[in-house]
């Protein structure tokens, strides 16, 4: 049994808001359950120095989480210093999943950065954030478009990202706090929204994995992300 | 004319939304008009160390702006390795604020840390800021008395904070960023909810200030004090 | 009866002594009593970038205190890694109130850097620093007459700061290190030649202050700066 | 046909030189071809705070490219100020990749600290890291054994790991640097000595895949481990 | 001919100011010539971590200099993070100079830190830090004396130092800055008050020198100590 | 007797391996007994800022040692966040060494840069440093006139490096580890293959040196850099 009672191929609720921030081209509030992230797409006309002149963009994204998003406070990274290791993994990962869907020669030589910043953590923070971040995007390349700065949303497709983990012996999907904490095996899948696979992270610290259970936590997997999808149109619609 | 057509004394609309961080003992997201701060109060038993063995606690503040709070977006102090010094003089301001109205003998050998963070921005963040700090104060200690880990809740009294400035030659109350970029002084003014002044920062780098002015601003400020605070009592009534 | 005996509205000792820097185009050691900074203006040819080509120059200052100006030794912040909130609050406000008394057209594209570094402390240095730099700021300038970079001194007027504070329930002028650290209300205010006001920052931690204490804190500074615009009159005479 | 010339299912040669570091309790040089890896086992009586007193060890690891280890020079850590993303993402993975195979209980409460340096890359550092970093941990935990500070060497298994990928439209084995920057999608895989799968990090930065080509890289993989493994076990022999 | 117009063998002119730091147990004003370097004693009970309970205690010197000290303007090093390779070169041999004559059982377990600070540079700062430093060092024991925390002043005898080079292709003694940039060679020279040799530091970027050379340098120096150990000791005597 | 049995003259065996780091311009493996230095030369086509357009090249270095080459791990710089005072004096000697044998002006508008990563530690690792990255550098410059990048090597002769020291009262040649540690004074020598003298570095942290024992220092040095350029010459025939 999980501890949310979920079956074991049941999603949190999701839903999303957009255009949340009145200054962002595109933004969007993301909610897996009692993980809320806001995401704004910022559109900007300077590129990464290693890109210029070559006729293609770039989507890049940061992700934070504010201090007390979790259960005790997380000290800031403006602080420490610099992005921990856990965030520049994992806005790596965030920029990799969007570019994976983007048209960047159809986007010109133009930069988007993505902030994906979580207001509240209960699990699955990235994919979440991977989500709604498709949606800003969006919304960001709809206004370009209204500009007539792009002549199609140079979107090749839909991506989104769900958690899946093997807890207490079963598969589940869209692992919550209580179960990541415990779950034997976890891993995160970016699909795409015709079912190609972008990024699969699958790490077992406590007992290795076999290749069945990776199977089925893959099925789950292409199950949430269908799922994802279908809300992703039904909110841009 | 005033580009919000605002009186000069009247404020913008101002909410608190209490209870809205899942994990933090108290919180409040408080706007004033476009200016929407998230603000949430940490209960920790470390105290600095300074501090140890005096039979009193500490109240402490951070502050940050997500990167698209305003117009442009602006870096994460994070990648910049440091807080900005506007960052670090608002958060000793938004403390010394609080500690002024709180009895930190009453509080006990505790530390409460607020976390103010700017979703939107449009003028007068730290003020916002500080006003709804002491409703998420109030809400951390109301928790602790439910614990009874105090018998009473250690406020003296209440503490808000306005913006008035002159601008195009008038007196106003409560800058939006369109007035603040433009007027010729401002002031923030920090009072508590008896009438006392707690911090007045008056700057004027375009053209001094007599006197007078400033006993126009201040008179300004007493009245918007004023409301805030009648505010704040219907909030946590 | 204040620690060293003056009247209330008695200043410390000062003194300016120009010229003390044989490389930097302006200087001055400037003491109020124990309080001992030593200030040097250089003239650069590069602006901030976000200036450039706009016919204006700059002012902007540094501050630092030697690790044994005061009682006990204070860790240089070369090795801490980045100036505190505290330095880069002063260093701020001494930029803030040079620039509002000079003509930055009249300086043309070029920026003038005030260096201010505490040989001894005892209270009120940013106050001394801003006072004092306004004579190394002049000698840069007269400096530059001479050069005929610039046909007249582009100064509107004089700018001199003082702090006063309720000391023992007194409202004092120009608060020493001892007065300083046990008062209830301080407040530095930075004034013109002309009576102008520049910036006022007052603060009350302990106790809130009220308006009449604000007037007569405002009362005693006005006085104190009157003289120390005439001392500065008499240094460059 | 591959760049090297290789069967699609051939790795690159492979060898394993011990106790090549005269101060550390374990060492090994670790070359998969053209990509060579020193790795220092160092035993520590100091635990991670968060560890102590819980009667269990930590292994944990650094990793590091020497400056001209690639084809062109970059810049060194120590010089940026600190580990990339890329490092602590490597890092991290060769720490886990170690502790799936150690029994921490079994070692007490010591900590071991795998340092990784590349003096030559040519892809797949990381896989050549996990790999040689498991022999210097052995006989780091031999050492131990002999002076009797365990009584068993305190690991489950071997672990291995080794990267695939699809290359002109092939799945691939153990890619060198020159495939590695033109593969479509690639994978590393960590897996143990008796099939079990620590970790999969499947990437597709160009052309998502699907789960048939997962399934043949997963296979390709298999053999790759297992050969590593048949290799590790006649190094320490 | 010397720029100067000095012998090859004459020094600037030298004096030592003490007791200028009204905070400092030990403080002195040395100038050679128009180098000018405040130096500071401060007496801590804390000793360095690896030092504790050795019966022993430690000497050691910071070193900065005025952003206006030199020619053009220098950056502070509280902006670029960290001291320079330089800075930290020469702290490091002003801490190595004290310690040689410092009979460190004698002092106990205490730590002095010498801070020295050149408020204006014109070649030979190291050189006239050390030497000032000795002055300050002894002021601070004598306090300690005086306060019977130690019996005798516990140092074995003086130190001081001096610079030399060959310019011109003639060796001269004491290198004002006009001749240190324009030197073919030049040389540090750390000695005791009995004639010993401490520290030499010797460099040729340009010609190698000789043995010859070498000698006349050392020869110079010795007579350039003599007379400085002559002038401390009729400083506090 | 030394702690290795050597003879006061012996210098411990030495080798260079060449051309071991197959992307460097230049490499040398060099060993002074169990001190091991691995060096590669970068040569790039970019100049330090103040450099260009003098018709000159550059030669500079970095120096680093892996954290298990010592007997005790040793922290990575890259974790510190900056290069130690210790890394940075060693980094500039080697750099000041390399360039007073250089024709910069025949090398032209190019960069030279010298890695020396110690993979292992056994006393001497500045002095091995110096005297493998002649090698690597000569072999660079091999390689630029190989591709007519420069007509004749740009180098006006040899440059080695060894260190001396007094070990119980007698002068030794080549210190180890154990001798380096315990000796009363030491000094490091740099000298060109033509027997002029680049560098000395002479400490006694315990005991002042006499005239006399400088001299035999500076004599058994002479030896060694006379063997070690022999060794270069037989390397490079």
């Amino acid at each position: 049994m999980r501890p949310s009672k979920r079956a074991p191929d049941q999603m949190r609720a999701v839903s999303f808001e957009r255009g949340v921030m009145r200054h962002a081209e595109g933004s969007c509030l993301v909610k897996f359950g009692d993980t809320h992230v806001l995401v704004a797409a910022t559109l900007e006309e300077r590129l990464p120095p290693w890109l210029k002149g070559q006729g293609r963009g770039w989507v890049t994204a940061e992700y934070s989480m504010l201090p007390r998003a979790t259960h005790d406070r997380t000290r800031r990274e403006s602080t420490t210093g610099r992005p921990s290791g856990r965030t520049q993994e994992i806005q790596r990962l965030i920029g990799r999943s969007l570019r994976s869907v983007t048209d960047l020669v159809g986007l010109g030589e133009k930069q988007i950065t993505i902030d994906c910043d979580v207001l509240q953590a209960d699990g699955g923070t990235r994919t979440a954030a991977i989500t709604g971040a498709w949606i800003a995007l969006y919304d960001c390349l709809a206004w370009m478009r209204a500009r007539s700065m792009v002549k199609e949303i140079p979107l090749k497709t839909h991506v989104a990202a769900v958690s899946c983990g093997i807890y207490n012996g079963t598969p589940v999907l869209d692992l919550d706090y209580a179960e990541d904490s415990a779950a034997e095996t976890d891993a995160n899948f970016v699909m795409t929204g015709d079912g190609g696979i972008v990024e699969i992270q699958g790490t077992a610290e406590k007992t290795p994995f076999t290749q069945e259970e990776l199977l089925s936590l893959l099925s789950l997997a292409r199950g949430g992300v269908e799922h994802l999808v279908a809300l992703q149109k039904a909110a841009v619609a």
